[in-house]
């Protein structure tokens, strides 16, 4: 009987002292979200294989703290799988190949035994755990965020600002369309789904040269509930203060009134239950960004970015101040921003990319440390795909990287050029020919971690203190 | 001031007069949904035109209570619009194309304006409306909700009884495969997703194949969250009952209770609420099953649809006894069966189609008269593609079709055969060489209704008695 009680409290104690963890990531499209997944956790599976030479700079698993990490099934099971198995596999194959990217939200759990530092409770408990459940979501879910905060007329004149240059004419089927409707006449549905598809198709149009600043984001991704009026509506551009007026007082079957009222489904039906059931569970979050694309791309590109990564930090900075602010509270605790493909360059450029990503969100930046929130940048590459070289030319030598370059799957040694340390001018498209090359992973042997750079970096950042 | 109060009363007793009917329509693939409301539809947009020469069944047409009808804007903007006018300018197209199939749900709503026939009201109020709304889902979602009233184990023991024949077969890849899983081993996530993908690929093949009983349904149709696991899962066949005990004792962690937890899970999360959101707001409900096409392929399709058929009618014979039948305790009060493609045969087959479909769902139908749900069979056609023609051959006259043979895309008079007025035999299919040929659609002129055989009945029976 006392053995049972005994066992009970033992129990108890040891659910009481087990963690769980959630870790989201996203990135704009393109970013090596399914590579960085894979990474992080092919990491963990390989803990304490190799004295741990593959984590050197994660503090838990060099001392032996952490025991033993294995997978465990979900809590969610209406959420896919993060396909881990395949994607490992994928590397392993001859020849070896990238993963394919994901469209949604997957989700994949570990569970991670460690031997407590804190004395005290070691008496009671040999070994915890800490259940790191990793949530995969599209970029496109985060920037979407910022349409709960504004009303249609602010995110109308929001879109307003980056409509500019390239943008502009892109959007010159859609917009010449719309110009000639008469905002105040009577909905017909039929004439804005034609509108809304041509929006969409300028969205994704933008999406396809390297623009990142996509506004509403799920309309570039794949879905199948395509045709509902929710994703039918657009933003009106180019109007007077006198004009805003007017269509407000237009009567309530009016074209604006409908564009406004699916404008705030959207944000309610659409954006909320995103915010609701998942980001503000998250603890932390990782932000991956591929800088170095949209270099190869123009400046518009470039510009994007920036305000896409700013428009993603206003969910970090709204903190706990404002009435408003409660809808975006969250227990995000630690921010890190991610620049991968950092083994795409030589390894002396890589304090410039670091910087670069710094600049970019550095107003955001700011704000996020302001809350309270620890916030890191950091330049890596998931699987690692180069070898950092030295190349000797006309009896100079330099520093080169070597791979198999993804367009010819040829094996070359290049010096990929350097990158900037701050955010480039104009100027700089128009005298430097930036060509970052794409490279095929490495096959890794099935027994070995997948190769990287800095992984155990980001590990330590946002594992380190949790054991 | 009184007048005022007298306009509120007004306006409150017209809300209080006007009706909105939730109509349901569903079938099993290819059996001609979208066709069917698309000339639904139609057939009301064209209220008073031509007399309402195309209503003659229809009495509030034919008599001239309708005054108008409208499309107005759905209520839900997340589901999508049934594209009414896109298929509705494909019959006018030349050369006339059939509407493209739809693979999720989808809405539209009329507004019907009506003169009222009850004297006193008519006192309070000269018109009333009522608004229809039409929603179109997949039958594959109605197959499953029998799931809701079975355990695994059930469920498993009801698959075991079609499992039979052509079917037995084509699991042939994914039932080996089981036969050497130790169910009461350790969960194998990779294993369960590509025995999962076997048992898909299993029931799409059934599918192709012309079987329509296929559980779950969902697993057929085309989704996002195809690598849930929530959606790998399958039955256990040919289980003794000791063999079913001796996994109900298995480790939690064993592949029989991850199946049986993500069967729970899918009943749960995915089916309840459609159950929940849609299917027990439902008024009526409109069943669509093309009986032909079976014909053509074999005993085991035909089979298989009536199984399918008489599962569907279980909700309705649920109706309001036990405990468990308040989860299926629905407002449906009338029901009804309608075989398509009537247009595909000569009109003296039309009576053994009905008979046929009748005996079909004979047991279903029984039951669902049983608990006051108002019952109704009938053949029609929703679009008609043909034209009922006399030939002459060998100086002998006969009932034949003529239409546009989708497969040469020739204009072609022929007798289809004979429609069996009773349930055939396996005999049948021996001796009968049955060959229901597809038709193109005829041009519609933009100013006239879509042809149809019958439509004027159905709605008849569907909203006759709501003016």
């Amino acid at each position: 009987m006392f053995n049972q009680i005994q066992q009970q409290l033992h129990k108890f104690v040891q659910r009481g002292l087990d963690n769980h963890l959630r870790l989201a990531v996203t990135g704009l499209s393109r970013s090596g979200k399914t590579a960085f997944i894979t990474s992080l956790v092919d990491q963990l599976l390989h803990i304490n294989m190799n004295d741990n030479d593959h984590l050197n700079l994660f503090a838990p698993a060099k001392n032996g703290q952490i025991l033993s990490v294995k997978r465990v099934e979900q809590h969610d099971l209406t959420i896919p799988r993060f396909e881990y198995d395949r994607n490992r596999q994928g590397f392993e194959n001859d020849p070896p190949v990238w993963s394919a990217s994901t469209t949604g939200i997957s989700e994949i759990r570990l569970a991670i035994r460690y031997q407590r530092r804190d004395s005290l409770l070691r008496h009671l408990k040999e070994t915890s755990t800490l259940y790191l459940d990793i949530f995969d979501y599209p970029g496109e879910w985060l920037l979407d965020l910022p349409l709960l905060s504004q009303t249609f007329k602010e995110w109308s004149q929001a879109q307003q600002l980056v409509h500019k240059g390239e943008r502009a004419e892109l959007a010159q089927t859609w917009l010449s369309q719309v110009k000639q409707l008469d905002l105040t006449a009577k909905t017909d549905e039929n004439q804005l789904a034609d509108l809304s598809e041509d929006y969409t198709a300028y969205l994704l149009k933008c999406k396809e040269m390297g623009m990142q600043y996509i506004q509403p984001g799920r309309f570039v991704l794949p879905h199948s509930e395509r045709g509902a009026p929710v994703y039918q509506f657009f933003p009106l551009l180019d109007l007077s203060e006198q004009a805003w007026q007017q269509l407000a007082e237009s009567p309530k079957n009016s074209i604006y009134h409908t564009l406004e009222k699916r404008y705030q489904h959207y944000q309610q039906k659409i954006v909320k239950p995103f915010y609701e059931d998942y980001f503000s569970q998250f603890d932390r979050q990782v932000i991956l960004a591929d800088c170095l694309t949209p270099l190869n791309h123009s400046q518009q590109a470039f510009l994007e970015m920036k305000i896409g990564l700013q428009q993603l930090f206003k969910h970090f900075h709204y903190g706990n101040r404002s009435l408003f602010s409660r809808l975006f509270s969250s227990n995000i605790d630690k921010l890190l921003f991610v620049a991968t493909k950092a083994d795409h360059i030589t390894t002396d450029q890589i304090p410039n990319l670091e910087s670069l990503m710094r600049q970019l969100v550095q107003e955001g930046g700011r704000f996020a440390n302001f809350e309270g929130i620890d916030t890191a940048y950091q330049a890596i590459a998931s699987i690692r795909a180069t070898d950092a070289v030295i190349a000797t030319q006309e009896g100079k030598q330099f520093k080169a990287i070597r791979g198999v370059r993804s367009s010819d799957k040829k094996l070359v040694t290049l010096y990929p050029g350097s990158v900037p340390s701050r955010l480039p001018d104009a100027n700089y498209w128009q005298y430097n020919r930036f060509e970052f090359d794409q490279f095929e992973p490495k096959q890794v042997a099935f027994d070995q971690p997948l190769p990287h750079l800095r992984m155990d970096s980001v590990l330590q950042f946002l594992l380190g203190d949790k054991f």
